[in-house]
Parts: C-alpha cells; structure tokens; sequence
C-alpha cells in the first residue's frame, strides 16, 4: 500500500495516526503544498479528487477522502463498533466532521499558518471562524463532559478523525481551548494509548 | 422508528427515498424551515446538532447526518457493496458530497429558492458557486461517462447520497445540465429503479 499524504495536513495526519495506532505498514508518499510531489502525483493521475490523502492499494485501486481510508484500514479493527447504532453514530461524527468542523476549525490554522493563505486571513474572517469553531468545540464538549469518547464506550474511528484537527485547534488556530475541559481530558486520553508516542502533529 | 425531516431539503430527502426504495416504515415529522414544528423539535431535544435530518430508533437512541442514516438503513440491504474497497469507495463519494458537492451545489439552489437568504444570493456569489457546481459536476461526470453507477456495477448508497441535490441542480440551481450527458443517464437510470415512481423531489 502506498499513501500520498500531506505533511501539514490534518486529513492526512489522521489517516498516519490510525496506521500507527493498528501498526500498519505502508510507503508515504509526501506532498506537502506547492511541492513537485504534490504536482507530479495530480499529473500522474494517483489523486482522484485531485487531493491528499489517496490511498493506493497494492492491486492499483485508489481511495481518496480520509474518512473513506479510515474506514477502509478502520473496518476490521477494534475502532469500528460492532453494534450498527453506534457504528452509524461513529460516521455522523466523521461527516459531522467533513460538513461542519474542518471548513472552520482546520480552515482557521490553515489562514493563520498557511503564508500562501495569509491574503484572505482578514480581521473579519478570522472572528467569524473563532466563533463558529467556539460553538462547534462545545458540541463536542457536550458529549465529551459526560463521557469518555465520543460514541459506545471505547476509542473508535470517529475520536481519531476529530482528534486530527481539535488537538491543534489551539496551538495553530488560536482556538481558547480552556474554556473545554471534557475536550482536554478526551485529548489526553488518545495521547495516553499504546502506540500514540508522539504522533502529535 | 420516526424521521425529523425538511420536505424541501435534499439531505432530509435522500433518507425519504432510500426508505421509500426499501420499502421501510416510518413515522415522519414534517420541519420546514423557519416552523414551529422544527423550532419544537429543537426545544424538545430531538436534533442532537440541531439539524434535521434525524431518526429515532423504537428505543430513543438518536441518528443525525443524512449520510449516516443512510448507512444505517441501507447496510443490510444491496445498496452497501460487499466488497471492502467498493464500500470504502461508496463512502469516500459520500464524504465528498458533504465536504464538496453539497456546500456548493445544494446552497446555490438555497441562495435561489429560499426568500430567507435572497440577501446572501449576490451575482458574485452565484457567479462563484455555478463555476465551482460545474468542475464537481464534471468530477462526476468522468465516472458516469463510462459506469452506469458511482462505484461498482450496482446502485449503492452513493448513487442516492449524491442524486438527491444533483437531480434538482439545472432546475432549483440554474447549473448548465446538458454539458453532462453521463449525469443524464445515470439520472434516468435511478428513476427507472423499481419502487422510484414520483418520487422526484
Ligand atoms: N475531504 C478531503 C479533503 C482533502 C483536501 O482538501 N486536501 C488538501 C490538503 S488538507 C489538499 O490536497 N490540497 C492540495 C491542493 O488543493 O492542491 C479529505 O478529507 O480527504
Ligand atoms: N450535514 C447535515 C446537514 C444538515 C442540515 O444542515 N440541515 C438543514 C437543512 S438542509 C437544517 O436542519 N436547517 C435547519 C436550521 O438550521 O435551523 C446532514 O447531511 O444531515
């Protein structure tokens, strides 16, 4: 298995966490913005979406989106439930995720960090995006303040995919993260599992 | 089992015609934008995100995100491909119906057809999401161009995910439909299935 992954990326830091966290072996393939990896892979047809992650399987079939290759590398291990409610709960939280949590909370690190991003990063927006990620970190901490993880009651796929871009929501997104401690605890506890050392981003 | 649905919503009609292609029982609970029926189901704490739609099980528990119903619903059923990386391929278009297709396409038809957000629909704004609508169209269009169905060779729950908002979008969205003569027939093709009849929203 080959995977085309973005240093820098949340999306496809998710996709090298659950590799770690289940020991799966693979070749990474870095594409890191602007890079001529990132343009020869687009060239060479690897990303079918014309983005990172894309997964590429050892038979040629290719899987882009991240929670599709979570899914993929996820399905026959402990991270998906095996009851269908709380399985289908997991998937509300990762397209959950896709709809209303990236296109904020990665969306502001990615202005704030991001110099060919910098132009659109006005005072304006940037206040927008503090409030909407603020509203959307509680939703979050509304589950988080009353249970360990965020479906059943072990670590699943849905916990790997929000912690890719909330364990930087602060540090890189300038998000006030002290105002969640449920989110706090929840994020300490991914980074206690066996295999996490130091997989931050 | 009870359905929170929006009748003139695309997310909320996607679980419709799966249960209607399915054959499956369900009590609906109409919430049109701006009702008092949405405003109670809010109050009453039957949208966990605050969004319709959502399914309630006989036993309470909740499901939110129209894409995750649709797993739900539909994984015992032909609509979820047996094999591994064709049901990864099926999620991945279903996430990128909601990180892509959905924020573009869907909301064009919102800015058009819904006097609450007449305000928003500048002609910049609607120039942007017809060229942006258009190069997602064309992304589903190099696969329908050559496949009678997203992923696989059956009708599987990306074909109903992404025909709710793309079978509206020349109509509600003012996209340029006959550029995409592969859409077309894959458009016909899902309104030929058995069980389809009038179902168009
Ligand atoms: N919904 C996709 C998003 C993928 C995406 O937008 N990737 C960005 C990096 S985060 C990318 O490939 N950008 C390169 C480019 O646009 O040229 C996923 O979750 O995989
Ligand atoms: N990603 C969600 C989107 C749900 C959503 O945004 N629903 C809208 C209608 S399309 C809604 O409930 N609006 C009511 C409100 O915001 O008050 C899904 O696919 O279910």
């Amino acid at each position: 298995m080959r995977l085309y992954s973005m240093p820098s990326s949340g999306n496809s830091y998710k996709v090298r966490l659950l590799m770690a966290l289940t020991g799966r072996a693979v070749q990474v393939v870095d594409c890191e913005y602007g890079s001529d990896a990132l343009a020869g892979a687009k060239a060479g047809g690897a990303l079918p979406y014309g983005k990172v992650p894309v997964l590429v399987l050892d038979d040629g079939q290719m899987l882009a989106e991240s929670n599709a290759i979570l899914w993929y590398l996820g399905e026959s291990t402990g991270f998906v439930p095996a009851d269908p409610v709380t399985r289908a709960q997991m998937l509300g939280w990762m397209f959950w995720e896709q709809y209303n949590h990236e296109p904020v909370i990665a969306v502001r690190q990615a202005l704030v960090s991001y110099p060919h991003r910098a132009a659109e990063a006005t005072p304006q927006r940037l206040a927008n995006l503090l409030d909407r990620g603020h509203a959307l970190l509680q939703v979050m901490e509304d589950r988080l303040s009353g249970h360990d993880w965020l479906v059943g009651d072990a670590t699943s796929l849905a916990d790997l995919c929000l912690y890719a871009y909330t364990h930087t929501a602060g540090t890189r997104g300038g998000y006030w993260m002290d105002r969640f401690p449920g989110i706090a605890a929840w994020l300490a506890r991914i980074e206690a599992l066996p295999e996490y050392a130091g997989l931050s981003a």
